[in-house]
């Protein structure tokens, strides 16, 4: 096998690693462990710890990643029609999907404390896309103008961990959010 | 030394050790200890342990405790002269007072899990005697009539959560409350 192919080899396991990890821990409970996921992402343990030498290595990895991805989402909206629903939407998208990733929703959002600076600097990439689609939104017409990012992205993360932790009913969920965004709204409605 | 007396000075005694247990756990961290709960209430340890055999009694004792003085709180609200500021206030009180009590706040308003059924019964108080006030508020108009106790509930959690967990900004904190309430209130604002 030459040294392109390991490589290659080496980065397909890397991402799978990623895929199983952000899947098993984000479920959480008492099976999210690094063994779980190198039995799932059919590597040995040792392939895992050679790429993530701990755990906490390995959720960092995860973490940035959601961050990244989450990011690029936000960003890829600010090309939509409606900046309105482009914002209401992510704000919706963001909340539904901390309810389903306990485990790494918790971290995600409230990142802080034992969090890494490479994820510190992914969750504040994230919250900057957010900012440029709330002033969008305000723009539009669409947000009141008072609104400033920190009270907003509290609010974000507010409902993400209101949902994370009480797997709180869908309906109620989005009940919440529709009170929340109507207090967004310009005055007049 | 009668038993009378004995009584009251075992009441006395519980009565502290839950005072230094909401403060010493409220504040959470390395120093949150059953021993130094009966250091700072200036009893021995056996005495704790005599009144609670577990940290999970004792802290299930200081939330039973913690819910029903909201409730009570909550209660004495119900005859305020006006409705819409007892309802409004009484939320931001609890949300303030979770940012002030991390751990136990924690605990406070998500109860489920390993909670025992006399706090999950403790917290339905709290949540009914807030359903109270909600209705009266909006009987008094100062709140939207189809806003619902469960996600006005998922509100106050999610706020709770959001202003223990980040120790937010007692600014941003209540700009983000400012949102809600105006997210809560009748649509001709």
């Amino acid at each position: 096998m030459g040294e392109r192919t390991q490589r290659v080899d080496a980065r397909a396991n890397r991402g799978r690693i990623l895929d199983v990890a952000e899947d098993v821990f984000g479920r959480g409970g008492e099976a999210a462990s690094t063994e779980e996921v190198a039995r799932l992402a059919g590597v040995g343990i040792a392939t895992v710890f050679r790429h993530f030498p701990t755990k906490a290595v390995l959720l960092q990895a995860v973490l940035v990643r959601r961050f990244d991805r989450l990011r690029s989402q936000a960003e890829a909206l600010l090309g939509a029609a409606d900046p309105g629903a482009a914002f209401y939407d992510f704000f919706r998208h963001l909340v539904a999907d901390a309810a389903t990733k306990i485990a790494i929703g918790d971290a995600l959002l409230g990142a802080g404390g034992d969090v890494s600076g490479e994820a510190i600097e992914a969750g504040n990439g994230l919250r900057r896309a957010v900012g440029a689609l709330l002033e969008r939104a305000q723009r539009a017409g669409a947000v009141r103008d008072d609104a400033e990012l920190p009270e907003v992205y509290a609010l974000l993360v507010a409902m993400s961990r209101a949902a994370a932790h009480r797997s709180l009913d869908d309906e109620v969920r989005d009940r919440a959010l529709a009170i929340v965004f109507d207090g967004l709204a310009p005055a007049t409605r």
